[in-house]
């Protein structure tokens, strides 16, 4: 299912910049720069670096709520020490501010579907394909936690399988909205006061079961012919999702094993949706923890797992203990059973994995799951880390990473300065940035519109 | 009522950018640059030559919809000349790129009440706040066109009233989870792994009769404490709307006596709401067509109004038209009674006044609205128009004005390279920013937060 011979297929790499930085105890170290979940240039600065390394994207993950809110309500003391991304910066908003600054780079941000309208979602990553010259890119989800929904109107979370239902035709709209205009609809004609050509225009009439939506959007078609989607679902319904629209397939995998089974299962399913497999590129997260040599990676991974508090990585695990309350149960008991999650089902199934395989107790399983979040941390030199990648990569587990920085400034900068050129020396990674738009970048072609059929 | 004695105070103006410009004619001039309302670079321009001349704001009006949808459902060949910006780029997500190659202007962009979730616009507004060092202004609309509606499920529009009734909530649930965390939330204490003060961060709880939202906001508390708010609604209550809570109000008026009166009923209005009147800045829309010479100026006028279509000028009604198709009358004969408009109440109730006061044909009431949307164009040398204005604000009509460049790049050029120059020579306008702000360029305070009740 390879696109290409070995020799000429190239890593993709994306930056996954999860403020402060993805490692849960990075804030805490000494040259940690407080703060940069809020500030502007702290993003800027990420965004160039990212840029100055030739990574494809820069990504940002999203929620609609400050994910502490209920130990807030219980006026918890601990709600101050458990989440260190409590407030930060809107990533729809920041992504047009990054392309102002930045001229290569991809840039990809989360928009949920289950809070969102199809229009407005369609005409912002639309407006970023215009404003960026075709670097803009949608991670499409769906909302995982009641304290989403509830700053919402609604008490309770949507179900599971009706989200993906939604999110389906959430998509279709969106995607028909971005084809409402020829390429060529502009004529600006001043002798004949032509602007447009109505033939070239259409209106999409959608009449689904979730939405009503006439169009046609009011931007036009995009450098891009359609943003990058990127989809992210691990549990069933998300992955016939991804299979079925995805460019991007950003996942979490512990094991080389699983990727590849992973990787296997999406590629065949685009196959039964009439897709090329060589037409997703499949990105599992990467934790680096990089030194000069394995010894001195051991000593800064040492360190940021002692930043750890107990309740940071107990608190980790909320979005994925199926509405249990864990701090009930005994640290070093093992990981209880845990109710079937509405929320993230496929992490939860990494979870429980994970904590069966090892044998790990609670405490272990949160000290982990907080690390990454089920995705693989990999500890060494540059060329230890670039030794796992590889052997992913040309295993055909994978098409790249989502390579995520462990705080600010460190570690984007360690994957610039140290990860990227050691994957270069190997062949593996591009020197210069291949074309103009994310789509070039990635190998991907510019889907045809309704209009050239 | 005035805030200041008349030598130091200070006329606001804003840049009201209607890509490609506000005169209908405008995008037919010879030396037009074409397609300016799908070009980043552009707004880049304008934004930048703005700041050059100092203007307090630049401001983007918006419409979730391709306005002349019916005409192409109807497979009307005039649909592509009718409106010079059917597709263009999406306001919100165009501030906060221009937050980024911008230092000192503020940046104003329209969202709507009607087809939005408040949790959306208060994180999408507080984020361009935190870009921009403090620049962000949200001009609150309810949404006027069944285009509009027909986007985001509906068949038919709102009744207007609902429609004020939903966005005086829209706004109390936007300005408090603009509250939700005091100026000093944040602690980030390395040693005691403490990211926030759980005690300076507040759960909204909000339960309505249009929101139900609990909070708290994802985003800090912004440097202006609040996003400048605009309103600009002409009808009852889009008036005691904006008397209630803007900070600025934009309108439109003919004539100054018009322009007086409403001045004082706004000013008199946020009395009875506790307001301090000086806490308002209003600015009535001013169209201005320049030359070096009144007969150069008047020139300009005539081919500009030159490249007006009839198609065009009857277009122009439809938002104000009640529905009637203007398209079955003769042009010559009288302007015909309107239905009321479910839409733009205050904006018809101009045309009618205007149409009735000078006894116009449908043709000359549609080419006087056309040309201006009721706003007032002024037409001559840099001194005329400053005359205008200076008397305008002098006799306590206004605070300033937005300034609606004709075309793109004329327009704005010339409000910067003649127009400002004549306003500064007479000491009515700044030569320098005084703060940093859009909040402190505005001689308006910050205001306090809920913490510090």
């Amino acid at each position: 299912m390879r696109d290409m011979t070995p020799t000429d297929r190239k890593m993709r790499l994306c930056a996954f910049w999860f403020p402060p930085g993805s490692h849960p105890g990075g804030w805490r170290m000494p040259d940690a720069i407080p703060g940069s979940e809020s500030s502007f240039a702290a993003f800027v600065e990420v965004a160039q670096m990212a840029e100055r390394g030739r990574m494809d994207a820069i990504f940002f993950a999203d929620s609609v709520a400050v994910q502490p809110v209920d130990l807030i309500a219980e006026g918890d003391p601990a709600a101050g020490k458990v989440y260190r991304g409590a407030a930060g910066l809107e990533p729809m908003s920041l992504l047009p501010a990054l392309a102002a600054v930045t001229t290569r780079i991809g840039l990809i941000a989360t928009g949920t579907t289950t809070y969102n309208a199809p229009y407005h979602i369609a005409r912002r990553f639309a407006t970023l394909d215009q404003i960026s010259g075709g670097r803009g890119g949608w991670n499409l989800v769906t909302s995982q936690t009641e304290s989403e929904a509830q700053n919402f109107g609604f008490d309770r979370h949507m179900e599971h399988d009706d989200r993906y239902d939604r999110a389906n035709e959430f998509f279709d709209v969106v995607a028909g909205l971005w084809d409402s205009w020829a390429d060529a609809a502009m004529v600006h004609d001043k002798a004949t006061a032509q602007c447009f050509d109505p033939a070239k225009v259409r209106i999409l009439n959608h009449d689904g079961r979730h939405f009503k939506v006439r169009g046609p959007l009011n931007v036009l078609r995009s450098p891009q012919g359609r943003p990058i989607v990127v989809q992210a679902g691990a549990s069933g319904p998300g992955k016939a999702l991804a299979a079925r629209i995805a460019d991007c397939v950003f996942s979490a995998q512990a094991t080389l094993a699983e990727a590849r089974q992973f990787a296997d299962e999406i590629r065949a399913t685009a196959i039964t949706f009439g897709r090329r497999p060589e037409h997703l590129r499949i990105m599992p997260g990467i934790i680096p923890v990089l030194g000069r040599t394995d010894a001195e990676a051991q000593e800064l991974l040492e360190e940021l797992r002692a930043n750890i508090t107990d309740e940071q990585a107990l608190r980790s695990l909320y979005r994925v203990a199926g509405g249990l309350d864990l701090r009930k149960y005994p640290l070093d008991g093992p990981l209880p059973d845990l109710p079937r999650s509405n929320g993230a089902q496929g992490r939860q199934r990494l979870l429980i994995g994970m904590a069966r395989k090892d044998g790990l107790t609670l405490r272990q399983a949160a000290r982990r799951f907080a690390e990454g979040q089920a995705h693989q941390l990999v500890c060494g030199s540059a060329a230890t880390v670039a030794d796992v990648m590889q052997d992913w990569f040309e295993q055909g587990a994978c098409d790249g990473f989502c390579v995520m920085p462990i705080y600010y400034p460190r570690g984007i900068r360690d994957i610039v300065d140290l990860l990227i050129p050691e994957l270069r020396r190997r062949g593996l990674f591009r020197t210069e940035y291949e074309g103009r738009t994310l789509r070039d970048n990635l190998g991907l072609p510019r889907p045809a519109s309704r209009f050239d059929a």
